[in-house]
């Protein structure tokens, strides 16, 4: 049910050449959000149901057979609101003629579940995932007794004790900078696992507790490997320093569980080049 | 689907009088809040599901067969943040020994579209109904192109035009004070339908419209009617001053459509002695 690939990892495949689907091509950007709870994740798969696989169903209806390049390859049951996608459509398509109103056809093919924000042209150099220069993630957390109903959806219910926000962070600046994260991630040993963090807030919000990491990119189930850890200081049975140990380390055994999926949200993705 | 009496009418059935379960019973009050997406309505009906038939099969399952009262009988669809409920149980029954445990029994016992905020003691003279003196209603509108996924379960995304707030707030002013609500209320025909509105604000709130509307008491279907007048005078196609003309016609025909349940949210009830 997980992808086979790091998530982000910008070092992978070459990026197709610009224009690499003909001079007759037109890419596009579209902004989009997502609900991961009916998905196996973002990335197409046999015979399950994905965020790219219905978003590309409903783009085959407006365009014609496309693939799509994404910002932040989400696992399953993880959100977005402000997930990115690239694709390049035929030149003379019918759509570039009034992309507002494909927008919300889009939006209505694609159902509920998910929301397109906007769709519009780009440069043909634009790419969802290679131009990506930050991606930005929530993790929501709630300690007390009891979760309002509608809060099930994105937050994970740890209840109490009442988390020690303090030493959340205190653990969590050990992370900030370039380090191995082979501790923090699913796969390890292809020498693919160093990463930078660029931020990474803990803060109460009302009856929330709230983690939010901002880096370049992220390797696989690294930002809730890392909350599933810092909960472990929340609750005072690691403490901060033992963040820095268990990354010391280098081995996913130095890490507890990792949070459950529904609690992570993909906000939003930075690009060098607004474009 | 609906409940055939009017919602929080406080004039109908007498109360029981005080201790009418007999000496030997203890009365409780339950807190709670519910996902109303799922159920048909609070109040138990026969054949379908609904918030009142699961509560009360989980407190049989801890106390025995008992029967609830309600502070605001909630549509299907509707939701609650702050619902209070009473329950009389039998002076010996083992929960009382350990409330907090039992909240936590019936919080699980209830699934997670119900959370049981608190479940304590009260006098016997506290009725959920019939001693609320004031119930708190809030009614989430989205006016933009498109709405976060996981705003669909508890906002009314009635899309483009930008609703018009000022008056929107200007129309729900001639609703304040004691009223005839004729025309706000499903039911009408039975002298009943004279309510007070204390307060009715209506705000943007980031990207939403929300609607708050206090009283003592609401008639069936009377905060989504509001709602539904406020979003025509929103968009432009009431005035704010036909607001008033259609509270005078006291016909439900002068009112416009009304709001669909799903943006309808119980935040809270008051009552005149805290317990």
């Amino acid at each position: 049910m997980t992808s086979p690939l790091p998530a982000d990892d910008p070092a992978r495949p070459a990026p197709p050449a610009p224009g690499s689907a003909g001079s007759s091509a037109v890419r596009l950007r579209i902004d989009l959000a997502y609900d991961g709870s009916g998905f196996h994740g973002f990335a197409r798969q046999r015979d399950v149901r994905t965020v790219q696989s219905v978003l590309e169903a409903a783009l085959e209806r407006l365009v014609g057979p496309v693939e799509t390049a994404v910002a932040g390859r989400t696992d399953a049951g993880v959100h977005a609101l402000g997930q990115v996608v690239s694709v390049d459509v035929p030149a003379g398509t019918r759509i570039l003629g009034d992309l507002d109103r494909a927008r919300t056809a889009l939006d209505r093919l694609c159902g509920p579940e998910i929301t397109i924000w906007s769709l519009r042209q780009v440069d043909p150099d634009f790419h969802a995932r290679f131009s990506a220069t930050r991606r930005r993630y929530r993790y929501r957390l709630a300690d007390a007794d009891a979760l309002a109903p509608l809060a099930r959806h994105d937050t994970w219910h740890v209840g109490p004790p009442r988390l020690d926000v303090s030493a959340m962070a205190e653990g969590g600046a050990h992370l900030l900078g370039e380090h191995d994260f082979a501790s923090f991630c699913r796969r390890a040993g292809d020498g693919r696992l160093v990463r930078r963090i660029d931020r990474l807030e803990v803060r109460r919000a009302l009856d929330l507790v709230v983690v939010e990491v901002n880096g370049p990119a992220f390797c696989h189930q690294m930002v809730r490997s890392i909350v599933g850890c810092l909960v472990a200081v929340g609750r005072g049975r690691r403490s901060p320093a033992q963040v820095a140990e268990a990354l010391a380390a280098r081995d996913r055994a130095a890490v507890g569980a990792i949070a459950p999926p529904h609690g992570l949200t993909l906000l939003g993705v930075d690009f060098a080049e607004c474009p």
